[in-house]
């Protein structure tokens, strides 16, 4: 089963978080905001972007690339610890 | 005028084309879709809002870092120009 | 005069502190140490070379794109700090 | 064996010129040279540091998550494809 079934609740509330960013947005572009206050969602909006991507990388480390069902060894999940860890640092 | 109003229908656009791309996000997660579909798409978003930022950026180096109405030296048009450049570059 | 004039022996501090890690990580790579070390010196390089960038692109804003001879009004001063802090928080 | 070690030569050359660019920025600096030359060489070395990370990425994953003595699946193989082709994507 794919992580993205798994998390599935966990990845949609992140994205209609995202959904709602833009939406705020697209209102203050259509109020004709200050830029800067525009500038600021949209710095958030890629932040959150890069959480959920990091979030979907990372289960598919942990499911399919290490495949449970084929025992990885402890070796193997150490090294998809580290790499998950580096993919956090540098999409955060 | 701020360039945020200047060029609000094409910024408008951009962000409406992201908020579609999140659709299909959500609808991809919720129809349990292939994981790597999921994320190529969200890879997408995340470049559509790089570009977004940068053109955002741009308009306030155009319009509010350098004031057309100041009279901004050939120089300070220049440099704008090369931050610009530096900007869109790394933000692709 | 150039921001990379004014600055220079800080900017200078910052390349050979950049050298001297990617020294390290050659010395780690001669002598076959453990790749998630040399990983997470590479890491912290690309960070230490952000930075750089970001303090570059900072000089060039404040010197260059604002010309502080030209006597820039209170409101492109306030633009180029948001400028300053939005690629601050973008190149950590 | 560790990729570090069967890609050994290929990442020392990566990481010799890196170094041999930041000589350059070095170089410019002290001999103060225009700052927008500075900020191309740095965002080059940038650009390269991140080419070396995707690198050492690759063969982390390739020979740690991935052991090719554990026989990894057709669909394990595929996942690490993917998962390069994305970071790849990533850190250009």
């Amino acid at each position: 089963m794919a992580h993205t079934i798994r998390d599935k609740e966990k990845l949609l509330q992140r994205v209609r978080r995202i959904r709602g960013q833009l939406a705020s947005v697209e209102r203050d572009l259509e109020q004709e905001q200050d830029c800067y206050k525009v500038l600021q969602t949209v710095a958030a909006c890629r932040g959150a972007i890069n959480g959920l991507m990091a979030a979907i990388i990372e289960g598919h480390i942990a499911l399919h690339v290490i495949d449970p069902k084929q025992k990885p060894t402890p070796e193997q999940q150490a090294a998809a610890h580290e790499l998950i860890a580096v993919i956090k640092s540098y999409l955060k």
